[in-house]
């Protein structure tokens, strides 16, 4: 018997007949006398609909108020998964994540969870109940509800799985887990049997829709082994863990491309020291993800300043450099939207050296541009066109051998 | 300036527009200064809706499950609500029943508002904000979400201006206030300015479909005044208050019809001391509201019970009577569909003879029969065939002059 922690997202409960599927699955491992914490979303298309109405109202509603519509999404959905519970006979409870004692800081519509509370749920597990669970919200010291931001019922299932110090944590999706790159792109893409939450991390940050990366550093930081399966089949998924021991020594896991990245160029800066800190502190406390900087000097005392940031920030990006550049004396910001980031990931590559001279020896061949480069110890990105990034992500796949087992 | 309540019922906040309207109205009000509390019902439909899903997965979903199913309609209703004033400049905040500080009992889906914590409500209000409240929702001591039954969001306005000592209680619906009968059947049916709390609850009782008895019965013990007006005009509406002064000797206030009760006959019952306060207690232990209650003795030892009850209570009626027969050695169940029950009502007839007279007069000239009868201080009931029920409420209405100004 073991201690499992699911998640299902918004598609795996998208309607009435797959919420009853769910419930199905959940069943059977219930059956086999495990111990059940079940997360699921708010039903696929059900947020945007939420978030849609609010704009039909206000063009820019209250993150408080957003919170407290958009939790609905997943307290229909946990009220229906422990209904379907019942018309099988299995014993369910659902709890809200307020309920769920998940405790958040303040920062409506991208909270942090702060600390689990275990207890009502371990009452329940304790009694033979499978526990339903609320993804993608909490409840902050104020009593409010907030919500995780995207990937929330990812991190809300992993972050569970450690509050219950559960055995395992299955995260059910409609993939059947993490590939050597977008089947849809890559014929020849393979499923990964397991890879290293590092791997993991830079595959997220690179553009693999899988899982967001702050799921997947949570687990890494609780050591929270997890899979990553499809809830429409019984394939075996992708296990990620902080080990993974490879039979043949690979170099490079995955190819990931990234195409809702926009690449700013902060030009005309004043040349002072501390003005690109200044401008990277604005940007973070706008909570703005920035990736892949590049910093040159110009002349006159100027100096520029490179970057990407996701696509729908850069509204937010220009708002919140504004203020920056008017205390600083200078500063412009001009935004490219056609491109993308190409970026190679493997654990091996830290003990490999040739993977940079590789990866731009075949985009060369292919007579595409590298526009911005940035490297981690097992992860190499560029940021290229847009309209070539598909083929760039075939040959790179194909240059490191991943089409083959 | 004023401490009001506000309450805008399902339709009122159907769509995204009559959202915007109902802020606007909110604005209004706000506007001349008074401090505002807004209870909100679902959009109309959505708590069908709601109820349709869960029983398309389960026939008798749980009702913990449903309350916290049915809880999302008013949580979308609030958040909206909040951002349409936000985006008229008017600061807001909403709350869920929990929020509210509303504790019930733990009676799922027709829980009872025990105690209401008006302090965080009063510390938004004292910071000029409208506070927008769900109606129909509260919290037990558990944590777990509640929901009041029918009608639960006029009782959650009236609870609330209790609680808060509001000056106003405004109850908005589709309807302009309280008629002497239901205009859509009789065509000179006039609206009341003012109404006692005693005959708005025997109205309610006898299905003038504005307000549930319970809500009525609240404001009376708590004496909170209110007004049943219209959120699609500006005419005023209907004062609900303790006295009222008729300028005209007025005995019979209104006429209700009300089709949606089913006669119940319990036969071959054993005619034993405490026979029909088993059955009524049974009745009571399953929530069931019983009406109109004739007892006849019969012979050879068995008794007959004649009642009305709710019409789609009747189904929860024969299960609870079940093991009472058993209990009491017989008994046996026959429901009666096609009933009406016709009612006039008014405190005058607490000091005037001759209206029961009256009303069987007029009946008997139409030849309707008259199967039931029961009378309280202030109202004369008698169950017809229903599909005379129109004809006779216009023939009363008519006979006690209520179409004269």
């Amino acid at each position: 018997m073991a201690r499992i922690v699911q998640k299902y997202g918004g598609t795996s409960v998208g309607d009435i007949e797959r919420i009853k599927r769910v419930a199905e699955r959940i069943k059977i491992a219930h059956d086999e006398g495990h111990e059940l914490v079940v997360v699921v979303s708010a039903r696929s298309g059900v947020t945007n609909e939420l978030i849609a109405r609010a704009k039909a109202i206000h063009e820019h509603p209250s993150e408080r108020e957003l919170d407290m519509l958009l939790a609905t999404g997943e307290q229909e959905t946990i009220a229906l998964t422990a209904i379907a519970l019942h018309a099988l006979a299995v014993e369910a409870v659902s709890y809200t994540g307020a309920q769920a004692g998940i405790f958040t800081d303040k920062a409506h519509t991208k909270a942090k969870i702060k600390t689990i509370n275990p207890q009502p749920i371990e009452h329940d597990l304790q009694a033979g109940r499978v526990v339903i669970v609320a993804g993608f919200q909490g409840i902050n010291e104020d009593g409010q509800i907030t919500t995780l931001g995207r990937g929330g019922s990812d991190l809300t299932a992993i972050a569970l799985a450690a509050a219950v110090r559960a055995d395992k944590c299955e995260i059910y999706t409609d993939v059947d887990g993490v590939y050597t790159a977008d089947p849809r792109v890559v014929k020849d893409a393979r499923k990964l049997d397991e890879i290293s939450y590092d791997e993991m991390l830079e595959l997220a940050s690179s553009g693999s829709k899988v899982m967001q990366s702050r799921s997947v550093e949570f687990a890494k930081k609780y050591d929270v082994m997890f899979e990553v399966r499809s809830s429409f089949n019984h394939n075996p998924g992708t296990i990620v863990k902080e080990e993974v021991v490879y039979m043949e020594q690979v170099v490079v896991r995955g190819v990931a491309v990234d195409k809702d990245q926009i690449k700013v160029v902060v030009g005309d800066l004043p040349d002072k020291p501390g003005s690109a800190a200044r401008v990277f502190r604005a940007l973070a406390d706008a909570n703005i993800i920035v990736d892949m900087i590049v910093q040159n000097i110009g002349h006159n005392g100027v100096a520029n300043l490179t970057f990407t940031v996701p696509l729908g920030d850069s509204h937010l990006a220009e708002q919140a450099l504004g203020p920056v550049f008017t205390e600083l004396g200078g500063g412009k910001v001009t935004v490219h939207n056609q491109i993308a980031k190409l970026s190679v990931v493997g654990v091996g590559m830290k003990t490999h050296s040739g993977v940079a001279a590789t990866l731009f020896q075949t985009l060369a061949e292919h007579r595409i541009n590298i526009e911005l480069i940035s490297t981690s110890e097992i992860k190499i990105s560029v940021v290229i066109e847009a309209a070539r990034a598909d083929e760039a992500a075939r040959a790179a796949h194909a240059a490191f051998g991943l089409d083959k087992l």
